[in-house]
């Protein structure tokens, strides 16, 4: 019998209507003839009440305390699940990471899934049970529970699968597939009916929040396909996958933005080796995950170094950089809070001339200003603006002739 | 370094103020010298709460499913205890039933400890660290989460204090010790400073909440003294052991009652063998807990049998004796839902003569009503209508002179 693996985002389970209504769609799949295995994230908000009541009691709680605190959140769902499944007539049992056997290192709060033990689900699977999985968690060697982080139950869902060897990985949630741009910011958007794992990585890490980009570097490199549907509606979503057509596809493929953007840039820095590290070594103890790099050695003896860290992380990166800007000599530091960041992102871009002046072009025909360019194989990304990221988003979907299907 | 395990109920953590309470109170038994282990339960109305919501979703949930998701409530009191330790300085770590050793049979919702494997406890404790246990939960040989039951929580208290070999257990609520009476209805009631096990037994036998009777039950078979004291105040708490002093001392040393009491009666059955057999087994299979059983044998071909129970569970006792009701030819079903319980406990009663008799006096000078009655070896039970349990207590207290200290 085929494995069909299913993931509902928090969104899909917030109440129990909801769930029922979830319980419903998974009692289908089943009734086609399939083994169906379901990753459940936390009830609607659960995990960021938690965090916050955490707060509460420390301001720094210790990381494996937390991910044992917000383990809880997906077995709540999970249980649920499974009682409203029985309540149908369904048979039904709920795991958590460690019955399901995702066993993973112990970086709490990002843990990496070091091996799927899948012994148990496929003997529940083959006692005619739907196995609901707690997702977003794992267990360590030495018994602790780990969360996967953010977005961390679509991991879970891409590892079962491919453990599982499942023909999809069907995630369900609020969003109904990949879209060529946001639809709030460009009402020409359309959805996409498949794309490639490169493509979908870059849209990811662009700030589309349609999936988790380490579940899809994890099915790319399985070559698991992943559905991307609604959990509200029978449309049909768009499918991650690996195609043929890949390769031949030169095209750009969707626009990305992102408005959660901040930049510090360093000006007049010694051109010498070791500069680098000693900057972003200290960022990287204190926790700031630095996004674009920009260098730009203009001179032979001094630089300007530039990058960008989330909204929220800003003050405590400026903190830290503030404290060695006299160590390094640097001339100047200053920040801006109030960025945005706009891609175009399609296979094989880069081997073909004319999409980098095009998308330069159209914003500059908006009178966008661009404050800093990188590009990637895939993908070519401006940092603008953060109020001028709606009109950048709309000009390049147009000038891409993404409106066409 | 002696070991003390401390057991916290869910008023005690109802809220971060509360919490950070209780961790003053833990850090200072630490600074005090001793190794800590501490029991914690979900934090206020949490494990109603859960309840209530899978009630939503299913009415009558799956066993295990529904200990899976009770679970949860003492793994957020215990991780965010541990943190608010942190938050103070001290070193802390939360363990859930399975990391903790407590390893249980499969009988969901109301598990029995088959052992502790106190290793990780051990470990912990050797490495400087208070540890947190989330209570009311065990795990089977097939890595299931169970439940204790209600009042779990210091059955595991009672059960790593014994592992461990800890000089006491002391268990912390809102309650600051065993009374002679219930203090809300009769205003001489006083703390006692010390009760045997067997007294305790019979007294939440018979309604007093202040301690689980699974707990003491397991204290009394290895001699663990338990201090039951008050996580709000400093007050002197009431030592349950089982001291030299115990057996000879004759006296009653408490009035217990319980508010909830239904009867059913079953009138002209036939006095014959498998009868009781015929009645009990139904409701057993029926998940129904029967309390005190009154057989009366009056005469020789027929009898009347009268048997208590909860009163949420009347309507589904009365279903299955009404069922029944004709094959086994009795002449009538009766139910009384109005009903509640007093009575009087101290250990050596009824080697003494007068102790039965004074309390039915003292009843009867109220014009209390005796609907049935009930013996052990250091209790004496009278049921009666609910109306007049507050009065009976009251009667009862001044009788035995429990107002002298």
């Amino acid at each position: 019998m085929p494995v069909v693996v299913q993931k509902y985002g928090g969104s899909s389970v917030a109440d129990p209507d909801k769930i029922r209504n979830v319980a419903r769609r998974i009692a289908s799949t089943y009734d086609a003839g399939n083994q169906v295995v379901v990753v459940i994230s936390a009830m609607g908000d659960t995990t960021d009440d938690l965090i916050a009541l955490a707060h509460q009691i420390n301001d720094q709680p210790d990381s494996r305390e937390m991910d044992f605190l917000l383990s809880t959140g997906e077995i709540v769902s999970s249980t649920l699940m499974a009682m409203a499944l029985h309540k149908m007539g369904y048979k039904a049992i709920s795991l958590n990471g460690r019955q399901a056997g995702i066993w993973t290192d112990n970086s709490y709060s990002k843990a990496k899934i070091l091996k799927v033990e899948s012994d148990r689900i496929v003997g529940e699977l083959n006692k005619g049970n739907i196995v609901i999985v707690a997702g977003f968690q794992g267990i360590t060697g030495e018994s602790d529970v780990t969360t996967l982080g953010r977005g961390g139950s679509d991991t879970t869902a891409v590892a079962l699968a491919i453990s599982l060897r499942a023909s999809v990985c069907q995630r369900f949630t609020d969003v109904d597939g990949i879209y060529t741009a946001d639809p709030r910011f460009c009402s020409e958007a359309h959805k996409l009916k498949e794309i490639g794992y490169d493509e979908m990585l870059e849209l990811t890490c662009c700030g589309s929040k349609a999936m988790h980009y380490r579940a899809v570097e994890l099915a790319g490199a399985y070559n698991m396909p992943i559905l991307v549907a609604s959990s509200f509606n029978e449309a049909a979503g768009t499918l991650i996958h690996g195609g043929e057509s890949m390769e031949v596809r030169n095209k750009v493929r969707g626009i990305a933005h992102d408005l959660d953007v901040a930049k510090i840039t360093l000006t007049g820095i010694p051109h010498q080796p070791g500069i680098a590290a000693s900057i972003f070594e200290p960022l990287t103890e204190a926790g700031i995950s630095v996004d674009t790099i920009v260098q730009n050695a203009f001179q032979a003896v001094t630089t300007d170094l530039t990058f960008t860290v989330s909204k929220e992380d800003l003050k405590k990166a400026m903190d830290v950089i503030q404290s060695m800007a006299k160590s390094i000599r640097a001339k100047e530091v200053v920040s801006d809070s109030q960025l945005g960041k706009v891609s175009i992102v399609g296979t094989g871009m880069l081997n073909t001339p004319g999409y980098a002046s095009k998308m330069f072009s159209a914003l500059s025909k908006e009178n966008i200003n661009i404050q800093l360019i990188t590009t990637s194989e895939i993908r070519i990304t401006c940092i603008i603006d953060e109020s001028r990221v709606k009109d950048a988003v709309r000009a390049l979907h147009k000038a891409f002739e993404l409106e066409k299907d």
